[in-house]
C-alpha cells in the first residue's frame, strides 16, 4: 500500500515525508481492526514529532523510525480479528488515538488516556497516512448515518481533546459567567461550538489572524478580539472582573502566563497547547483561589459524545484536503498558516 | 392603590377575584423593598390556590383571607429600608417569589428555598396582582440594560422552577443522549429553550396541543409527539431504550406513572407538577437503578442565570397579557387553555 | 468437582440444593480465567432465585435448571486463557459478580452493571458453589497480600452493594448531617463501616434484632434504635427535622413507604433492599424536594475500593462459615436469622 | 479594655505589639455582634502582617495602624444590634474570620470569601487580641453544648482553612488513593484528622520536625515521613506512581516546587501556603494532566462543618495558651517553633 514515513527529525520541520510502497497490516491479534483510511487530519503535534520534541518519550533510547505518521483517522472496517463482535467489514468508523487495554485500574476508572499500556498509532509505531491502518476493537467507533470519513476524521485527536477541554470548562460555567478561548484554529473553533451548545455562558474568543476572528464570529463567538499587550484589562473590562474560564490553546509564546491572569477569584484555566512555563506566585493561587490545569487528548466516551454533537450538526470541522502524495505541501503550508482550521489527508 | 383580593376558596375555581382599592404597603423594616408592579405573571399555583389546596400548609388552622395574589413579580424599585444598599428608587427588578432570611443554615447552604424563616408573598400574604407590591432586598434582582418587567414577570416563578429542573437534568445529559418533558405549556417551553442552550443532549417535547406542539417545533425540540397510549413504546424505540431524564411537568392524570416507565437503566425522573401518586415497584427502583426527585422553585442564583439567559436572547417567555381589571377573564382562560406559554397581569 | 445445584423453584424456599459430582469448568476462549473456589457468600438473593423471583427474568421462557448457584465468590486462578495478562494461575481474587464485556457504550462510561451483554454467574449459568468457578479477567481483582479468600468472599456482593449505596450517600452528606440505615444485616453492617471512614454525618443504625444492634454499635452506630411505629417521629427528633439521606436495605414489609417519610426538605432515599412497592405523592416530592433512587450492585472499581479498605483494615465482614456439604443448613438458618452479618459456604 | 495594638511593621518580626487600654467597641448597626473574646489563635498570618506583607493590600495607600490584631475569635456574645434574632447575649460563639454582606452575587452562590464588600476584622481593623470584639450576626456560629471558646478559637481560621483544603481533597480521593500533606502544623494537623474521617484514602504526612511526626502518628496518619532530597522517589514508591492529591501548607522554600512532581497523571495539588512561586512547564501539566490551584480560608457552612466534627470529637486543636499579657512570649515562640500545633491567647 501507499504510505508517508518519517525517516528523521528536523527542528526546522523542513524536512520531507517519504511516499513509498509498503506492506499493508494485517490482523495477528484476537482484538485488532484493520481500517482502510478515509482521511487523516495533520496535527500539530506532527509538527512536533517531526521536530523531535516526542523522540525521547517515544523511542526510549531506541530508533523507532522509520515509520507511518498520522494519529487522527477515519475509514471503512476492512479486516477484524477473531474476538471482534462489534464492528465488521464496511462499517465506516473513527478511531480514537489511543489503544487502551481495558483491563487495567485507569481504564476501569474510564481514564483511556492514562492507561497502564497504551499505544498511539502515529507516535512510534504506524498510523493513518497511508491506505491501511491497524488499531483495535476499543478503539473503534461506528459513524451515524450519513457521516462520512471525511468529514470527521480530525475529530480523532484535535477533536477530542478540544471537546474535553470545553466539557471540563462546561462543568465550571453558568449563564452570565465567561469563558476565554485563547487560539480559534483546529481546536480552538471546535471548542467554540461545544461550548455554544452546552453551556449559557459567554464566549469570548482571541485569535490575532483575520481570518481565525472571522470564523469565531460565524461559529457564534459573543465577542471577538485580536487580544495583544493589554488583552489583560480588556478581559477584566469585559467580564466585570475576570474570566470564570480560560482555555489556552496556544501554550507558549507568552500566553501561558496571560492566561491565569485573565481569571477571576475561583477561577480556572485549562491548558491545551503546550511549550512554554507557566510562573505564578503561590499568594495569587491562594489569595485569589485560581486554578490551573491541563488537559490530555480526551477519553473515548468523549469521542463518541462529539461524534453525536457532529451527527446533529451542532459541530463541523472546518477543514482544507489534501491527497497523500501532497502530504509535504499540507505540512509547509500548516506551517505558514495557510489554511484556518484543520487540514486532512485523503489516501 | 388597585388590587385583586381573593375573599373565598372555591375548588371548581369559579369564585371571582375582588378589584378594589387598598392601602398601599410601607417600608417597616431595613431590608424592604417597595415595587411598583410593572407585571405579574399567573401560575397554575394560582388556580389551586383558589381551588384551597394550600389552605392548610399556608393558613395553619387560622385565615389569612382576604389576601392579593400574585407571586410572579417585576417592576421599578419605588422606595427601600434604611439598610439596602443594591438597589435604588427607579431601578427595573425582578423579585424572586420566595423571601428567605440569609442566616439559617439553609440559607448559608444557597437553599433559599428551604429558609427556615421564609415567606412566599401572594401565598397567604400580599402579593403582585396590584399597582404596589412589597418584598426584602434579597430577593430583587436588578434587569439588564433594556429588559422590562413585562418581558420577564412570569420567569420569576414559571421561568426559575423550570430553569432549575433543567438545570437539574442537564447536570445528568450527555450529547447523545435523551431529555423527555412532558407538557410544553408556562414551564415545559423555558425548561425547552434552557436545556436546547446548555446541553449537547436531545429534547423530546410531549404534548398533546397541536398549538404546543408547534411552540415547541420552533424553540427547537429535536422531536415533538402527541404522546398517548403507546408513549412508553415510542420514547424507547426513539432513545434506543428510554430516556437518560423525564421532566413531568403535569404530574397527574397519569403522566406521574408513566414518566418512569420511560427510563432507561440509571435514568431520572425530575417531578415538577403534582397532584397524583408515584406508585413504583422496588424491584423497578433497584433492577433499573432509577431515581425519581421532585424540585421545587429555584433558588435567588438560578433566577438571577436565567435573567442572563433572557438578556443574551436565549430564553423568552412566550406570553399574553391582561390588564388588572381583566384578571378574571385571565383567569378563566388559563383554566381553558386558550392561550400558550404564560398568562401576565399589567396593573 | 463437587457442587450444589438447584433443580426445582419453591417459594417456601424448603427445596434442597443438590450435593453431586459435575464436570469441573474449562478454559474456552481467550479471557477466561477458572478460580479455584475458597469461598462463595450467601445472598438474600440465593433465596430469591430459589423462590423463583428471577425465573422469568433470567430463564426468558426456557429452562436453566438444573445449574450451580452462587454469586459471591472469591479463591485462587487455576486457569487462564490465551489473552489473559493481569493475573496467573495462584494469584488469590475475588470476583466481581458480574461478566461485563468492556466494549459496550454502558461498559464504556463505567456502568459495568448496565453492560448490553453482561452475564451474571450463579443467576441462570453456573456460580461458585462449587470447587471451580468460571469467570472472565475483567471480573477479576487481586488481593492484596495477606488477605485470604475466605475472609472476603461476601464482599464479592453483599459488600459491594453496599458500598455503592454508601458511596451514593457519601456524597450527599456533610459533617452535621444524618444517615439513616434500614437493616443492619449482610449488607447493612458493611454500608455502616464504609460510611464511618468516608464521612464526617452521624450514622443512624435502625433494627430491630438485638444482635443487630449490638453489631451496630461496636461497628461505631453513632446511634442504634430499634425502630417500630414512631420511627419517623424518632428519626426527625433525634435529627431536628429529619435525615439528609436513608438507605433501605430491606425495601418490603412496609419500611420501603417509612423511608421516604424519615427525609428532610432535600434529603434522597436509597433503595437496596426490594420486594415492596413505593407509593409517594408527588405533592410530598415536589415540596419536600425529595428523591428516591435505587442502587444495584456494583461496578467494578466499586468492589477494588471496597478490597483496599478491606486491606486497610476499615471494614470487615461479619460472616458465619459452613462447609459445602452443609450448604442446605446455610440456607435454612439464614431464613431463620440465626447468624447476624454473612454466612458462607466453603468447598 | 484592654487589648494588644500593633504600631508598626517590621521585616524582622522583633516589633512588639503595645498591651494597652482601649475603648470597648460599641453597637452601631442593626446586624452586629459584639463578643467578650473567650480566647484568640494566633496565625502565620499574623506573622505576615508585622511583616508588612499585607501592607499594600490592606491598607491601600493609607495608614490602617495603630489596630487590634487577632482573627481567630471565640467567646460568649455580650450585646447585639436591633436586628440580629439568631443569637443573644450569653451565647458560646464562634466567628467566622470574614463579614461577608451576604447579597452581593458571590454570597449568594455561597462564596463568602469572594464577597465584594467584605471585611476582616485584625486585617486592618480591630480583631480580637482584646477583651472585646465586633463582628456581625452572618460571621457567628453557636457552639454545641459542652465545647468551650479557649477550646475551638483557632478553628475560626486555621481550622477553616485546612478543612476547606481537606475537603477539597477528599472530593479527589477514592479508597486506595494517596493523598500528601506537607507540613503538620496548625493546619495541617486539622487537615489530617478531617481526611482520616471523611475519606478512606492513605494520609503521608511530610513534616521535619520529630514532635511533628509524633503528632502526626498519634492522630493517625497511615504513613509519616521526614521528606528531604529524595521525597519525589520516595513518594512515587510509597504510592506506585505518584500521589492523587497533595497540600501544601508550606508554600515556599522549595516545597511550591515540589509538590506538583509529587502526583501521579491527574492528580491534584492544593496549595495553602504561600509566599514562593510556581514554575511548571506546561508540558508537565498537559502530559500528565495535573492540577494546580489555591485555597483561600473557607465558607461560612465549612467552619460550621468543622465546628460539628468537633463537637463529634472526631477533629480536636492540638495548642498552648498564652495570657494576652504575654501575646509577645506568643509571638517569639510561634517564631522559633517552641510549640506543636497552635498558639492561643487568653484574654
Amino acid at each position: 500500500m501507499k504510505a508517508a514515513r518519517l525517516y528523521e527529525y528536523d527542528p526546522a520541520v523542513n524536512v520531507q515525508l517519504k511516499i513509498e510502497d509498503v506492506a499493508s497490516p494485517t490482523i495477528t491479534a484476537a482484538d485488532e481492526v484493520i481500517v482502510k483510511v478515509g482521511a487523516a487530519g495533520l496535527c500539530r503535534t506532527d509538527l512536533h514529532i517531526i521536530e523531535g520534541v516526542w523522540k525521547d518519550i517515544m523511542d526510549q533510547g531506541g530508533n523507532l523510525l522509520p515509520y507511518i505518521m498520522g494519529h487522527e483517522n477515519a475509514g471503512w472496517v476492512e479486516d477484524v480479528g477473531s474476538g471482534v463482535t462489534s464492528v465488521k467489514p464496511g462499517d465506516a468508523v473513527i478511531c480514537h488515538p489511543f489503544n487502551a487495554c481495558g483491563i487495567c485500574l485507569n481504564c476501569r476508572y474510564g481514564h483511556d488516556m492514562y492507561c497502564d499500556h497504551g499505544l498511539f498509532p502515529g507516535l512510534g509505531l504506524d498510523g493513518g497516512f497511508a491506505e491501511y491502518f491497524k488499531t483495535n476493537e476499543r478503539s473503534v467507533i461506528k459513524l451515524n448515518t450519513g457521516i462520512t470519513p471525511l468529514s470527521v476524521a480530525p475529530m480523532a485527536d484535535a477533536g477530542i481533546t478540544a471537546y474535553r477541554a470545553a466539557k471540563k470548562a462546561a462543568k465550571l460555567l453558568n449563564p452570565g459567567g465567561y469563558v476565554v478561548l485563547l487560539g480559534i484554529g483546529g481546536l480552538g473553533h471546535i471548542a467554540l461550538q461545544v461550548l455554544k451548545h452546552t453551556t449559557g455562558a459567554r464566549v469570548i474568543a482571541v485569535d490575532q489572524e483575520p481570518a481565525a476572528q472571522v470564523l469565531a464570529k460565524e461559529l457564534g463567538a459573543d465577542i471577538v478580539i485580536a487580544g495583544g499587550e493589554n488583552l489583560v484589562e480588556e478581559i477584566k473590562d469585559l467580564t466585570g472582573g475576570g474570566a470564570h474560564v480560560a482555555i489556552d490553546f496556544v501554550g507558549e509564546y507568552g500566553t501561558e502566563n496571560l492566561c491565569w491572569k485573565l481569571l477571576r477569584q475561583g477561577g480556572e484555566l485549562i491548558m491545551v497547547g503546550y511549550g512554554g512555563e507557566v510562573r505564578v506566585p503561590t499568594l495569587e493561587l491562594v489569595a485569589n483561589e485560581i486554578k490551573i490545569g491541563g488537559s490530555l487528548v480526551g477519553d473515548f466516551v468523549e469521542l463518541v459524545e462529539l461524534m453525536e454533537m457532529n451527527a446533529d450538526g451542532k459541530v463541523k470541522m472546518h477543514q482544507t484536503e489534501y491527497s497523500l502524495d501532497n502530504i509535504n505541501l499540507a505540512i509547509s503550508d500548516f506551517k505558514a498558516r495557510k489554511f484556518t482550521g484543520r487540514g486532512v489527508i485523503v489516501p
